[in-house]
């Protein structure tokens, strides 16, 4: 394994950091590395150091990192730019379709996009942790990396600053469906002044499917603007809930619930995690149970809406407007007919993609690629096998 | 007078109704017209009848209402439906080169942004009111209006939803230029994926340029973004401060302080009344002042701005971003140089074009026609002069 650290024991499911042997060049500066008086970038100024005196030279191994397809690239980028200094860890990013061929080389792979199957999977050798830069790992098989002895990890996104990225990403679409954006485009081409007339978030009641991180942050920036809020979650008792929820949150409901929370609220925000159960959740059942005239934001994940069942509503005019970040294909299609309403605005899966996100992420998977290196304990991922 | 009612006495500057003679068939229904439980519906059946029966065909008088020019169509057409049952009021729409030629036909005037000048006050020999639908009345010789003993008024933003609207609108609008709305669309149309690289409101510094009834509001929803928020205003102690403003506010400060914060302060937004003292007051020295890569939001009056100034901090990447929903001709050239930065979009002067606010509005429109012609005390309206 990379710089000499073995995986010992089973972990359980929700284990956050991975038991690793401890090489002796690492606990050497595990403490200067880790102290919480020194800044990131002095750290990185001394491992760096270490790294070209005992890791490059003295042991000759590499930890390599592959980020799978195009797409996202500052995701590669601020990866590159915050391990600049570590010559022991390489960063690579390839073609979706290059990933089969090349994934026996590397020991962490960040999936983006890319789908890894058990055949993939079955190549990755060498593999150790696959994640994703963000949370939604639901392209990865992760029974079949489980089998194959390799760890599935997300960054959380409370802590990354994803969470508050979406969250105003999901106001942004809100207001936009809101204005009429497309419109008040055309007016301005068109030399009109004053219209469309929009509408505002004041007054309105917002339904929030799934109340995770997202959800809290988005309950928080709403609360002001003078809105009901709903929110339906599987779990209310989890402990990451802020102790303010009841301030946040005007009516909490279950999954069973979103049909009749549909019918009270003029915006659906979807912040859900994409499973099996989730895929489609936003169907013809959903859609048709929300009042006529309300409004739906996806930020999470495009498969939680069924299409047809978006494309007929908005045909009819049931739907007011849509605003989505994420789509059914992504890259979507910008000649869809589903782009083609006026009341239709769509942004390139960028909800999380911010400086703040980025780069605060770009370190958790440098972290995690130092510390699968040097042997530390995972302290920037959440584990889900 | 329309309906005989007769302006008495001379009114101070702040006055905020006008005492009129009350004529006999105004008083008749005066208490079921203002009663607090009747609502506005069955007062508006109630008053429909007392016009078709006494009004029209008895005096036959009409107090008529003109809106000039073609731009934001629903202040005129809103008006129409609240004041559809009230045959004695007529309310009509002009282009603004026919303004000076009809209005001498009517008592009350709203400007939108026709620029109402001495001479056509000259010709306005019938004018009791002149009042712009909304809070802006820089366009108003206030001067010569008071010469010709017409009141001019606007309708405060506090409660008629414009403050909400429009401070909503900056915030949908500081989103767009941080999440850079432009590449946005640019990398949808490319099928681009995960750019641009956005930036989040959170741990961003707000300066707000005039603190009323918009700033005010403006405040309260950025407050759980995460930002430092800093305001100017010319009188802190105004009595319609609201009690928690310490709250709301991180630093607070007069015109004097205004290049000092800009100094500190990521995001600029506009939300000053303009004047002779604010025209072009956001100029180079002041642009200057701000951080290189801040940005600038303006929802308030295009000509707060220095074209040249903006133009150049733009050009130079001193300014990361600008969102204007008012310009400085308007309509705007949609092909003026200023739009063609990447970083810069524009609104077609919407921020409070709401639904909630227009038929608010339209409500303050029509009341006031409503108690110009019964002679009843204005209840909707702040008179300027």
């Amino acid at each position: 394994m990379a710089g000499g650290a073995r995986l010992v024991g089973r972990l359980g499911r929700h284990s956050t950091f991975l038991l690793l042997h401890l090489p002796r060049h690492a606990a050497a500066h595990h403490h200067r590395l880790y102290s919480p008086s020194s800044s990131s970038s002095s750290s990185q100024g001394h491992y760096s150091k270490m790294g070209d005196s005992s890791e490059k030279n003295g042991h000759g191994t590499l930890t390599r990192v592959l980020f799978c397809g195009p797409y996202w690239p500052a995701s590669t980028n601020y990866t590159k730019e915050y391990l600049q200094d570590y010559p022991f860890i390489q960063v690579d990013e390839v073609g979706l379709e290059q990933v089969p061929d090349v994934i026996d080389n590397y020991h962490i792979c960040v999936v983006k996009n890319r789908r890894i199957d058990s055949d993939i999977i079955a190549k990755a050798t060498q593999m150790k942790i696959i994640m994703q830069y963000g949370v939604g790992l639901e392209g990865v098989d992760v029974n079949a990396a489980t089998e194959h002895k390799i760890k599935v990890a997300r960054i959380p996104g409370s802590t990354t600053g994803n969470a508050v990225s979406c969250a105003e990403m999901a106001i942004y679409l809100a207001l936009g469906v809101l204005r009429k954006q497309k419109e008040m485009d055309t007016a301005v081409n068109r030399k009109d002044l004053g219209i469309p007339v929009g509408d505002t978030l004041f007054g309105k009641t917002v339904l929030i499917l799934g109340f995770g991180a997202i959800g809290v942050e988005l309950a928080k920036r709403l609360r002001p603007f003078g809105v009901k809020i709903l929110a339906t979650k599987r779990n209310w008792s989890s402990d990451t809930m802020p102790s303010d929820v009841d301030e946040l949150v005007d009516k909490k409901g279950g999954p069973e619930d979103m049909y009749e929370f549909a019918g009270e609220a003029n915006i659906v925000i979807t912040c859900m995690t994409l499973t099996n159960e989730t895929v489609g959740i936003v169907d013809h059942k959903f859609i048709s149970s929300m009042k006529k005239g309300s409004y739906l934001v996806n930020i999470a994940r495009g498969r939680l809406l069924d299409y047809k069942a978006v494309f007929d509503h908005l045909e009819s005019g049931h739907l007011a407007g849509l605003g989505i970040d994420v789509a059914w294909m992504e890259p979507f299609d910008p000649e869809d007919p589903v782009l083609k309403f006026p009341n239709v605005i769509i942004t390139p899966h960028v909800a999380g993609v911010t400086e703040y996100s980025y780069r605060t992420m770009a370190k958790s998977v440098g972290d995690t690629a130092l510390q699968l290196h040097s042997g530390q304990p995972f302290t920037e991922v959440e584990f889900v096998n």
